[in-house]
């Protein structure tokens, strides 16, 4: 099945996305003019690729999980009010809420029928109670904005439900419709999910430490929707800084605020315990397909995992060496806020 | 499988709902507190039982139509910004329009699931296509918004992707849950489809003879966002009152130019011309069914599309004589307007 590539999906997207409707087919001509890294589709050809599969089926099953990615992120928008994606304006910018709750639901119905084409029901049921697991999430996490008693429990809890299962999801899928044994169904389920917990906590760590052009929205964008990630828990866990971290928390809306608030993130060492737990989710992930044989495809894997963070967490260092140099000039702005 | 119990439906959706996660519980439980008329599920109820049937099929197919048809409402209401549904506060006015796109998606992924429990991929095809063609219906409403050049074709086909389509699945899937002969399964997504016209039609014209308070938003709120339907297409269509329907529409937010719209709307007969053709569509579908065995159960799938539809002739009946007695009131400044 593999090598897998992007335009194998594309392609397939557009096929069973063309409806003959002019207005709709503009969103979707939109949505697919710049596409993401497809993880999840990649894990599913090769978690498949393991076993013995038949290559259409796993390539609408891919193209499925994609569409409801897809879908997600496009109602994420709509909630969190986000006029950026993928470093252009976001569907609700261009369109509005209304066009992309309807588009959402337009690709939710597309991937169910796709996956129904094959007769799946275990797939199926693992899909949609995915999808029910995210949305309570979500509703969960709105509860939770702004609270600042959230634990790592509450942490580890809501990234399972908003990254982790959609991972574990696509690793599980790709072994159910090549029918591997059920013991490599779990270890490959567990691999989707520790890489899922690995890439959103790099994914938060991204948000105080990326460029804020480049994010299309301001650094520390997360904290002040009021999502408590888990760098603010390490630093409000960290009896040095935790008073300042509150008080810097409270002001956040403000850049200057924002920019100190990052600063004590760096020197209190939570984006560097943050990014070495990202790094042990992964290394636990890749163990848990350490017992499968060792082929090709399970090579390819771990390098996915691997390359997939790799990119980010060079990329984390390079902004903490810049960070420590600017620290130096800023530590009087510091010292006066008796931090 | 019939009498159908709307007691049976709302138990079963509560257990399927049952999540243990308190924030999206408060949601359904809010929801489930007022449940609507239930004609889907009752047409599923009734067409299964015209064959023969698994009573716990048929139960969980017409909850994941229920399902589908609640979460359509849900994400109607973000779409349309109603702050009202059912006579009370909509969950997006109660909550905000995030919980409703994240609750709305909960509801979709729950029915599919349902579903996929008894291996039915023709059902699952039926209801994902359905999806569909209401959401392309809906993107391409907005299109037409404001559009006075619409045609009743143009009409038709977004009443078809907006209700009957589902009216239609639903009597079809009744069917094909009870292996029905491939001919009666046309004739009774036929009743379904002219039953859905023929409601659509006339909730189109209670938009504009219902008492405002009662619709919870202001007399002609269709035509305010936009939505021409079947009696504003007449009366533009009416040589005599076409001019005067064009004007009062371009000012039609003050109320008092909606007043006389909808006096124009009397008058030129466009609303009784829409209730002749909404009893046209409603015989349509009956004869349909014509041709099937005459049973207890057609017998009963007639009243129910009869007796769905004559409360509310009655009540446009009722109106249309106070609309009269006022009519002569307000002939002077109708007069006025040249009309």
């Amino acid at each position: 099945m593999y090598p897998f590539s992007e335009e194998l999906i594309i392609n397939r997207i557009k096929e069973v996305l063309i409806t003959g409707n002019n207005e709709i087919d503009k969103v979707f001509t939109y949505i697919l003019e710049s596409n993401g890294k497809m993880l999840r589709p990649r894990l599913i050809f090769l978690t498949a690729s393991l076993y013995n599969h038949k290559p259409e089926v796993v390539k609408d099953i891919a193209v499925a999980v994609e569409l409801i990615h897809l879908a997600s992120l496009i109602h994420d928008d709509v909630i969190d009010k986000s006029l950026k994606r993928r470093g252009r304006d976001s569907v609700n910018a261009v369109w509005n809420n209304q066009v992309s709750v309807l588009a959402g639901d337009y690709l939710f119905a597309t991937a169910f029928n796709l996956i129904n084409r094959y007769g799946l029901p275990s797939v199926l049921e693992n899909i949609t109670e995915t999808i029910q697991t995210m949305c309570a999430g979500e509703i969960n996490q709105m509860a939770l904005a702004y609270n600042l008693d959230i634990n790592e429990d509450d942490y580890y809890l809501k990234t399972y439900q908003k990254t982790s299962c959609l991972f574990a999801s696509s690793s599980k899928i790709g072994a159910l419709i090549s029918s591997a044994p059920k013991s490599e169904v779990i270890a490959l389920e567990n691999f989707g999910k520790n890489l899922g917990y690995a890439y959103q906590i790099i994914d938060d760590v991204l948000d105080f430490v990326s460029d804020s052009q480049l994010l299309g929205k301001p650094a520390g964008n997360d904290l002040i929707q009021g999502n408590i990630t888990l760098p603010v828990i390490y630093a409000l866990k960290n009896e040095g800084y935790s008073q300042i971290t509150k008080t810097l928390i409270q002001e956040c809306q403000i850049p200057e605020k924002m920019d100190l608030l990052i600063d004590v993130l760096w020197e209190s060492k939570s984006i560097d315990q943050s990014v070495l737990t990202s790094q042990e989710f992964l290394n636990l992930g890749v163990n848990h397909i350490s017992t499968l044989a060792n082929s090709t495809v399970r090579k390819e894997l771990e390098l996915l995992a691997y390359r997939m963070l790799e990119h980010y967490y060079k990329k984390i260092k390079k902004v903490n060496m810049i960070a420590k140099k600017g620290a130096v000039q800023k530590n009087g702005t510091a010292c006066s806020l008796n931090y």
